[in-house]
């Protein structure tokens, strides 16, 4: 039978942290979720508006289902799951732990309802509890239940997006949560900001959490090139869309022109022109489009399309990273309340908006480190597999946990995506 | 501007009752409406499984759509609309009335809530009950009231079978309302009635309400014939497939064959074999199959293929009505509270189960009688623009209320459509 | 084994002749078939454009080997297949048979080619020939041989269809055959010629081949109603497109509705307007609309639309067949050699065009005939297993033989089909 | 207006040699399309069998388009087209120059015909003929005419890649070439050659031909790593079917699993099981499969699942190239008539089959090299616009023409595509 040590064994953590440590940012981070989820009816919770999407419940016991996986069951004697039935409903993709019920299906259920959902978390929080009272723990199971940790906080970043999503249908305009309306911001011009080339090393090396696909830590080679100081606004992006950046062929790569095509694609995701004005749907509601805030809801295609018009390119994640390295995580993250990107203000001179407000697609595709081997198990198909056809993005958005991001920290979505809150910062050569 | 008065003079109803006469009648079925809502939760009413089917909060919002869209709005002056959202929200298919948000979209609505659409049909109760108190009402208003009142109780039997369609894909089996399993009735072998073929007349030419598609009564010849005197059960279908049914080609239309094929139909809606025992998806749960129940949730392909099988034929809608007429509604319907066909049990002669149980496919086409022609505006909508590739059923089912149902009642379902409580009777030439 | 024997007892035909009298037929029929492909390169008989067209190569052979499975095979002792492949390939539909090779993937064949598909035709007819010789051939067989000279003269008329259609997306409008352009001829005023209603028959009763569709003749009883003396033109269709008639929904069945808003339908198939005018793609090239030709590549939806704008209906295919029992089939057939339809002329009164010119659509949907019984084994398989969701289409086209069309002959299509030459008659209530 | 010089000056040609010298290889590369072409029909050139796939008759017509629009329009005075129709038909994906024949209809086209194209064909031979002559051609348009000779050496690969796809649909299994079937080789074990790792360079640099992705020349790091000595054989693939490998999730990248649970792959494209034993379609026929050829008709996801299944990996572009660039091109290339991969036979030591048999999967996604920028203009759309979603494949395959191929030469597809000559060499950590 398998262990919480094989699965562990398998898994790269660095230095895990005793399981009595992790007592406390165990119940952090699974309050913070609740509070996420306050404003919300049940049947806000239960719906489901594309297969990429999944219900808020869901969310909540699919969290919760990968502490009784790969925490409980294989470490507490006997353990009972709450409802075996769980073991398929609430298994995202992890072929090893059996069957999955059809993520496009995830919308038609019911039954279990936001309780008793919230019944199966308290339960799971109870048997941790306990767990978290053993006097001498494993290391592994400490790592295993660090991971826990961080997938609770993707799932939190994806129940803001999939409800956007999802209240984006409604023609009531559904709020959840209202805020008042700003003035305009002016908005520096770009600084395009240097950095010397040569030989350096990116990836995850130090002690702390990083998943298994920031590492390992290896050399290489970069030009010199140059970043922009800040990301592109709302209104810079308009001006792409006056000069008629969606009727010509030449900024846009084959896909991302078959796609437009196919889809009439004329505008960011959520976006909406009425009477000339353009407006924008929001966590707080249709409101007018603020043009000093980041461009938001942009696909990969968009992004590389704006930067052949600006006459630039996406960095790639390698520079981002190098650059990046310097940086204490600081920004526009979920804990500001504020749910959307925010303008960047009177900043300094330097680096602007790196973490926080908007995830920065970058030219690179998702694709192993050098070295980097899958862990065998199904923790293993964390991330490994879906290293295919997929581009990488960079810093976090305003949706993001804060304590959730590194500079080495590697999230992907396809290059249609965008539902999540991505946007562009530009690179040049030097 | 359109006024009722327009709207009236266009539908073809007989002898409208006045307005006050119709109070009772119109809150009796509101309340059963609630009635039949008041065992789910708000989840279970706001999703949805497929295009075709609605949510349940829909069908209560929307039957008090049709009130306020072709009753209130008309007749009131200067009526406020709940919100005016709702015009286009809950608009099914009416083109001349506006607007329609799209049928496969309403599992994203997650507002309006539960509770506030129950708000919504207290609203228009009251505005209605005012209606009811006018001492004076015309016979027209009267009898869009009447179409109001039939057409919710089709409504009716649709958040029975669209409910029944959702918790189907639930591994948890969720039970709309649990029933004790009763002891395998024996079954008496099919009697052949037969019929004296002449000129006859067919279609509702009577006094009391009937649907506009149901009229002109017109002559037609029938050639002579005979009718099986009760329905095909579960264990006759069996026989079916157990005779490879669904292997043959030669029982099929070739439209049946490729669906079957391309959709890999081996049993009725809702069948499971286990362990070599069939089972089936109940509104009072998953259960053992009842051989003596009558065979449901069967397409008019299967309903064709199994007569095939048989050596006889489907009744035509001009044979089964014949038949009918002489025979007062009676049977199993959705006031059994049972929601499931039942077996036959020890029925005297003569024809059995024509009315409630599982609606009968026929072999006709839906098509207009002669003479019939759709009204001008709105209401002309409701039947005429569906004459198109559908088939027609007759005699209700086990969760169609009893005074919607009569001899000349036209159902209508495309010829692969399963989700509906709908089953197979037999006809012979003589 | 399975004899001709069993498969002519199966088949419904009246008074079959002997197969001596059928070789002169045979030959004329089967001349006939080459002399229509006789102006195409191999390359235009290899290509298909949807999978409801075949090749004009696969209609050439599957002519064929209808005659050698049904005929030579079950006939000659011995009988070795041109080519046992075939069998598969060349097989349209028929389940009893054995297997087919898919009918989308027809356009995947590059061999045989042309020239072994007209050395497949000659072999066959060399056996057809030696049977001929037969002193003493049986009925059955006869009526089976009749079968395939009928069924060879269908496949005439979809060369020409098919070819039509293919021709239609090439830019460069390959020409069948040139025609000159004739000058506008003026067109009468449509006169409605009336018919009693009462007790009549229809259907197939005389002597003559039919096919099993057409019977058994059976009463039927019809109200009076009016014909319109001759087809809709191209004039009165533009009317109605001018007139928004694709944009009113209130013309259309709700099936017609959704496909011309999914298509972008906004005028009949082949039309295409340039500069303010209409142009038509015709088996004679890209020429200018001819106002007073019958309007042609209708829908069943577009003809319903159309008759509902006109204020008035289709008929039924009982009416149709009244009116046209006592009419001696002539008109702009295929022998006219002018493949298009024509104006009508100073055409003295009474009804025009009801045969040739284009199909006309009814307001009936193919249904089996009271007592009609699909025979049993492969020939079976001919007509009966297509009636669903088709409508029936009377009196034959331009490209029709004269040889082929009845009074009670009955073609079918679905309602959205409109690369045969199709258009409408208009009827009206008495 | 635009001119040749426009283009070319965008164009990132190495030293183009004079138009007087090109003259001998545009001849030689003609006529060697003209010989792959010699043994087909008429049909065979017509046909298509995939969007992805084009008939070869377009093929030849689209090289010689190539020329008239690159190279002839722009440099010859009042210019006139072969067919003006032509530069919409036969214009692949080249916005800037406008219109294209959409690609999924190439097998609409009857006309024109083969013989017509041959024509088309002979007639830019003649204006290119009397360019030749001219004594004083600038560098430029050498370099366009350079771009244009290696275009057409693309499409002769494919010509041969599309015909075998499809003839593999039909049943007569037609033969391209024959060929005797040869005793099976042995086959040595795979050694494992070593290389150093540091700091390099990869891209093209040199003088000679090469496509504009091949560039610029840049630095990389590298790990030290090992590749396999020669490429993975059928007998080793068969292992991996064998061991249950297309049934085992844990092999797979996420979107290979899906890949081949929705289209039922069991096996590469091609194979087929009969009564235990493998064949294969092959344009020598349909023949029992040799265990000792390389692997072919893999698609990425399938090399990435058996490198894991190897307890390996792919190649990165830079490893491979890397090792490439010492070895001189040579091996079984599409001018040995073989048109299939070949076994290795009794090769010496060292890196075996890096060149020809079949193009080599490697890890890299297809990406810009730093510093590469597209041209201006049409020709900026020759390679750039794809670089999103395809995988990198290197070494060229047995239809490719030697001349063609270099170390540096990227060639790109879908991690799905398998109709290419595409297999798997395997590499490891050091």
């Amino acid at each position: 039978m398998r262990t919480a040590l094989d699965l562990v064994r398998s898994f790269q953590a660095n230095e895990p942290r005793s399981a009595a440590d992790l007592a406390a940012p165990y119940r952090a981070v699974r309050r913070a979720t609740e509070s996420l989820v306050a404003p919300l009816s049940s049947e806000d919770c239960a719906l489901q508006s594309m297969p990429d999407c999944s219900p808020t419940k869901w969310h909540m016991a699919h969290t919760s289902w990968f502490f009784e996986t790969f925490v409980l069951e294989p470490t507490l004697a006997g353990y009972q799951w709450f409802n075996p039935t769980f073991r398929v409903l609430f298994n995202s993709y992890y072929q090893s732990v059996g069957e999955q019920y059809a993520r496009p299906r995830r919308a038609l259920l019911t039954r279990p309802s936001l309780d008793e959902v919230k019944r199966y978390r308290q339960h799971v929080d109870e048997q941790m509890a306990a767990l978290f009272e053993n006097p001498n723990p494993s290391h592994e199971l400490a790592a295993i239940v660090e991971l826990g940790i961080h997938h609770e906080q993707q799932h939190q970043e994806l129940i803001l997006t999939d409800l956007k999503h999802l209240f984006s249908f409604n023609p009531l305009h559904p709020v959840y949560q209202p805020r008042a309306i700003e003035p305009i911001a002016a908005i520096k011009t770009i600084e395009w900001m240097g950095f010397e080339g040569g030989l350096t090393s990116i990836g995850h090396g130090g002690s702390g959490f990083a998943f298994d696909n920031e590492g390992p830590r290896h050399r290489v080679y970069l030009q010199s090139y140059r970043l922009a100081s800040r990301l592109v606004t709302n209104g810079e992006f308009v001006a792409f869309i006056e000069a008629g950046g969606y009727d010509r062929p030449e900024y846009w790569l084959s896909d991302g022109w078959n796609k437009i095509c196919a889809e009439s694609w004329r505008h960011p995701l959520y976006w909406e022109r009425r009477d000339g004005a353009w407006f924008v749907h929001t966590l707080h509601g249709f409101v007018p489009l603020d043009l000093s805030e980041p461009a938001c809801h942009i696909s990969y295609y968009e992004a590389d399309a704006y930067a052949h018009f600006a006459g630039a390119r996406l960095p790639t994640e390698m520079e981002w990273e190098h650059a990046a390295e310097r940086i204490q995580p600081a920004g526009n993250f979920v804990e500001s309340g504020r749910f959307h990107p925010a303008p960047l203000g009177n900043a300094d001179g330097g680096m602007q908006q790196l973490f926080g407000d908007v995830w920065e697609w970058t030219a690179s595709s998702y694709s192993p480190y050098p070295g980097f081997t899958p862990p065998a198990g199904a923790l293993g198909e964390y991330n490994g597999k879906f290293m295919s056809s997929q581009m990488v993005l960079r810093g976090g958005s305003c949706a993001t946990p804060m304590s959730h991001i590194r500079a080495s920290y590697r999230n992907f979505f396809p290059p249609d995506a965008r539902w999540q809150f991505s946007g562009i910062r530009l690179a040049h050569d030097a």
